[in-house]
């Protein structure tokens, strides 16, 4: 299992990729997506379509995993950060890649142990577990630390379906088109 | 001029494709993108995607104009609407067409001559301006309407570039690609 884990934003996108076997996990990359500010919007959400797609046909991942953005009170804010989350799910959904959503509360639970753990905290786990050699960026550490919530999370998911216990899993459904109508 | 107007939307999403030679405009196409609400997220708005890419693809629009959606203040229906707009941006940049955006005030301004003009009312002006033998449905009519708006607006700012006068149009750089760092 190859994750793909995404830490999506309109000025910075973090991906991290690494492989899972059972518990053990290995880092495979990981960077940021810098998106320059005085791109128009169609622009800006272009560079990380393209540069997602890039990841992907780089790295090949199996799996991916995005973080739930944080809503914020101010609804332009929350619109622009919207349309970079698009941006982003299109990516993955062009390369026929599925996509688990996480929040950062179990995000910080499944790599630190506590839900509300610090910003370099996060950033030393991730080294830890993934035997860097030196701290990765804020932006990489979130998406790797979303790649590594997946690998302990999946197979849990898959393990219980396999006990006959449903859980709420992403369908993996056919694509059907959308209906043109008029 | 082709023109592409789009009304995004998660659960629907309004096209309307138009010619325009100077004044003069005629009708070529339009429909809704149905988008099933049962699918998750991500199929969602790969139904968008996908199916903006063939409208794109059937009809050769030459420029896309797309109405500026409402910020709610539902901060988690924003977010959906975000992520539905940055899918039809994304379609729409992935086929490299200039988009311009237009306020829903705009819009109505240029099609009724009031800003503040019921949907009905869009409706019939599209029927008699595009001299449609029935109503347009209402997506088909605010995408239609969004197409009439980039008609009327962008030979005037065409003209007014000629005369040195500078409008905030959007850039038409070419896409430089999001540095990685890391």
């Amino acid at each position: 299992m190859r994750i793909l884990g995404i830490d999506p934003g309109l000025r910075r996108t973090g991906f991290g990729v690494i492989d899972a076997a059972g518990m053990r996990i290995s880092y495979v990359a990981s960077g940021t997506i810098v998106v320059p500010s005085d791109l128009p919007l169609q622009e800006r959400l272009k560079v990380i379509l393209d540069s997602i797609r890039e990841v992907v046909d780089t790295y090949s991942p199996t799996e991916s995993a995005l973080e739930k953005v944080f809503v914020n009170t101010n609804p332009s804010s929350t619109l622009l950060l919207g349309q970079a989350r698009g941006a982003a799910m299109c990516a993955l959904a062009d390369r026929h890649l599925d996509v688990t959503e996480y929040t950062a509360l179990q995000i910080k639970k499944a790599v630190v142990g506590n839900g509300h753990a610090q910003k370099e905290q996060v950033q030393h786990m991730v080294q830890r577990l993934l035997t860097l050699n030196s701290l990765p960026a804020p932006d990489s550490a979130d998406a790797l630390a979303c790649a590594i919530c997946h690998a302990h999370a999946a197979p849990l998911a898959g393990r219980l379906a396999g006990q006959g216990v449903s859980m709420a899993r992403r369908g993996r459904t056919r694509l059907r088109a959308g209906r043109l109508i008029d």
